[in-house]
């Protein structure tokens, strides 16, 4: 690591070279490129860098102190003190006598198809506008992700520490772009239990099933294609299918499941390269499809080439009966591509999913996969192995499923205590969520800031639609709200929509802020 | 997690439940899905699991015993011993009665052009036939990845441990895609000491240098754009390039760098969207371009509105006098998007690099990460950092750079004693390799089977040409080689040459070997 800073210093220029030295710091201060408290480089180190006299270096410094720029102690150094504040301290110009002056690049000619279409769904999927501080005490159901207060925290501390002692150095090496071997065999039992038979050659670990769409489009997909979807469905996995120029055709949730009847003539006219699916714990409606509802999906894209991407919520994260075996179990063809991931029954965090495929899709998977990012970290494969095979992960999904399904309760509960007889909602099965539908006129982006205001917040629907719809549509999460906030929250939640029904249709502007969509 | 295995059993079948039971553990045995060592489910889970009578099971099970395919442990339960290994035996049709049977999906009729482009560029450049099992005692000169006995393992397992028990649980969630911003900040103080002025939020992490090629590409090139690169370059980057459909034009590197006559007249006619260049300890050559060159490049670039993608091998890996500083730290346009990667200087499996562009380009960036995969992991980015702030990064650097320097110049003066007069090399400042030009008439595709069977490896250059040339280069990285075997190797290499300037031509079959190409 350079131990010194890079100052262009120009010797045939008439200022001397501490005043060129000190108004390079300067400016760097100036525009905060060097933080308040940062030590400057010694001044014997800095005058060897540069090739010029220590005294010079000295002198800059000592200039910088009486400026107020930089602060010197006995023995330690010399150190940045921060930016003057007032606009009328003269800025040194930025070295415009250095390389000339060139032509700036307009960026916006130079992107591509994709960085557009991604820019335009960022900014028609926008959230509503909330107010930027939520208030104290806001209960949220708005975010999709595991409860953080229930993390095998220090569990997984102790198998990293296990792992990197025993091979930290195969593991921090260049690793094979499949994964760690015994995490692959590890999966390949893990998923035969829910009926899945996958050899280990047959999964291919990802970061985290975002990953895997990525892998699946970048394979599948050219601009123009059709992809089928359920609708409503995961918004991320509908974007990168955007993104890679896809034209996304949905295809309706009926009671059960995707409707075939739908799929059908989806399949005819528009001969989609593949049909992405959540038949249990869809996300957002928590619903799960049947076994005979997956029979007959099955049956009706027999007769077609069309690939199924199905996104398997884990069925440990079910809270009532056991649900059906997977798509995947069931596929004769071959057709099915199964994706899975630890984001839900353990870390977020660790990024770390599988996909399973036949294996001459898997090869291209592997093969996109090392053009993406060469590998997953085998040290996160190796640590969540150990954490695995040691059971930990068994003992981890009773316990949140256990509790999770108690917040799932709770929630269905208090709905139906304390909604108005004009709402619905989906009796959610599994994963971490629910829809819940408003009654007619009320529109779920207009009514969250009021929400808000309220103290409880959710994600408006539209997000979760490829068309225009789902405006009177909201998700619930409870997967982050401790159970004794979940009938506040709902009873919050109930005032504002009668509220909202007595005075519909006004907006409330104030700032924007990110709700994060997982 | 589910407890149990999931095994159709079909009441309407007159085929006993028992009977099918063991059926369909008898073909997962044969499969191998089921490996030797395996413990059944417990009977009587097994049976609640099915709906069946637990006697039902245990018959099941006494037949596989029976059968040889499993073995009972009393008081411990049943273990699977292993398929019978005559094709004589019956095993039972994969499941035909269930779901109807379905036409395959043919999976090259669904392939994407970039999946096609992949697998032909996988074709073209497919490394030379090998013995499978090199033989002992090979001095590998292939390989361009860090030594992984020098690795801090242990100071690495320190950090993370530090910083999962002060910050584990933000770490292990959903995190925000730009990067940890302490780490953000360590980069911004890091690249100015190299004269790179980026602020935080200039700088995007992400998995390694290589998804910062994917992600430049997917946010700037369009299939059917040029895209400029030095020749000979960096393979992974130019098929990630022509993976997005992009034509690669390539700019002959010269005495100082790429040729800018030859930059110029591209620049002019194929109008490319970047110009992709290592101008720092180059792969494969380890050449590093002067500042006069720097600036000349920037100079011909100023006048057009293409990018230039720094990938940048760090300074501190250079050994000889420090590199001049890097083209992003001359860039007044904001042309430059600049790629760093802590694989070289620290772990290559950690999978951790950073991009540094314009805010603009930036938050394009960032948009393409968050659907690549949502974010890099959090923990890797504060365990990396913790290393780093505590000048972990610097100690090792240290180092890391004197033993890779000792090996460079042991190298060099191998090849200046050994090398028949009409070999020539590059010569390496820094990095981990050089490239060597063979005498006229020889191919180092061909010569590498001779040379691996006389206990010496090296990569054929034509990966790292664009076109078809290359054929007369070899690179040999000297990083893995421990610096008392470089001589040896040389001399090895050395006599397969003159052997092979005797005998020329003459190709060994044998089977493909993986070179890892890094």
């Amino acid at each position: 690591m350079a131990q010194t800073l890079h100052i262009p210093v120009d010797r045939r220029n008439p200022v001397p070279l501490a005043r060129q030295i000190q108004a390079h710091l300067e400016r760097l201060i100036q525009e905060r490129r060097l933080a308040p408290g940062v030590k400057l480089p010694a001044t014997r180190e800095l005058a060897r860098e540069l090739g010029v006299n220590r005294a010079t270096v000295t002198l800059a410094y000592d200039e910088l102190v009486a400026a107020g720029r930089a602060r010197a102690h006995v023995g330690q150094g010399t150190f940045v003190e921060g930016p003057l504040t007032a606009t009328a301290v003269p800025v040194p110009a930025r070295a415009a006598a250095a390389a000339g002056e060139s032509v700036a690049v307009d960026w916006s000619g130079v992107l591509s198809r994709a960085a557009h279409i991604i820019a335009g769904d960022a900014a028609r999927k926008r959230p509503p506008a909330l107010p930027a501080r939520p208030p104290q005490g806001l209960i949220s159901f708005a975010g999709g992700m595991p409860d953080s207060g229930m993390f095998p925290t220090d569990a997984f501390r102790r198998a990293l520490n296990a792992v990197i002692r025993e091979e930290g150095q195969e593991l921090l090496q260049y690793y094979p772009v499949g994964g760690y071997p015994p995490l692959r065999r590890f999966l390949s039992s893990y998923l035969l239990r829910a009926g899945v038979e996958a050899r280990p050659e047959e999964i291919l670990i990802v970061n985290g099933s975002q990953q895997g769409f990525d892998l699946i489009a970048r394979t599948l997909l050219d601009p123009g294609d059709a992809v089928a979807i359920e609708q409503p469905t995961y918004p991320r996995a509908m974007q990168v299918f955007r993104s890679f120029g896809a034209r996304l055709v949905p295809v309706p949730l009926g009671d059960d499941g995707p409707r075939v009847d739908v799929l059908e003539r989806v399949l005819e006219r528009h001969a989609p390269k593949l049909f992405y699916c959540q038949p249990t714990a869809h996300n957002p409606t928590g619903l799960t499809m049947s076994a005979e509802a997956r029979r007959r999906l099955l049956e009706v894209c027999a007769r077609r080439p069309v690939a199924i991407v199905e996104d398997a919520f884990d069925g440990g994260l079910h809270y009532g009966p056991r649900p059906p075996a997977p798509l995947k179990a069931l596929d004769r063809a071959g057709r099915v591509v199964y994706i899975g991931t630890f984001s839900k029954i353990l870390f977020p965090g660790l990024r770390l999913g599988w996909v399973v495929a036949p294996r001459v899709v898997l090869e291209r998977l592997e093969a996109a996969k090392q053009l993406a990012d060469i590998q997953t970290s085998a040290l996160i494969q190796a640590a969540v192995y150990h954490f695995c095979e040691r059971r930990l992960l068994e003992r981890h999904l009773g316990r949140i499923a256990a509790e999770y399904g108690r917040r799932q309760r709770r929630l269905l509960e208090s709905l139906a205590q304390r909604m108005p007889r004009d709402v619905r909602w989906t009796e959610t099965r599994g994963g971490f969520s629910l829809l819940l539908t408003l009654p007619d006129g009320l529109d779920a982006g207009a009514l969250l800031p009021r929400a808000v205001a309220r103290g409880v917040s959710f994600t408006p629907g539209p997000a979760f639609f490829a068309d225009q719809g789902g405006d009177e549509t909201l998700r619930l999460s409870f997967s982050s709200v401790p159970g004794s906030r979940i009938d506040e929250g709902v009873r919050r939640l109930a005032d504002v929509i009668r509220e909202a029904r007595r005075r519909p249709r006004e907006r409330v502007e104030s700032e924007r802020a990110a709700v994060p969509l997982v």
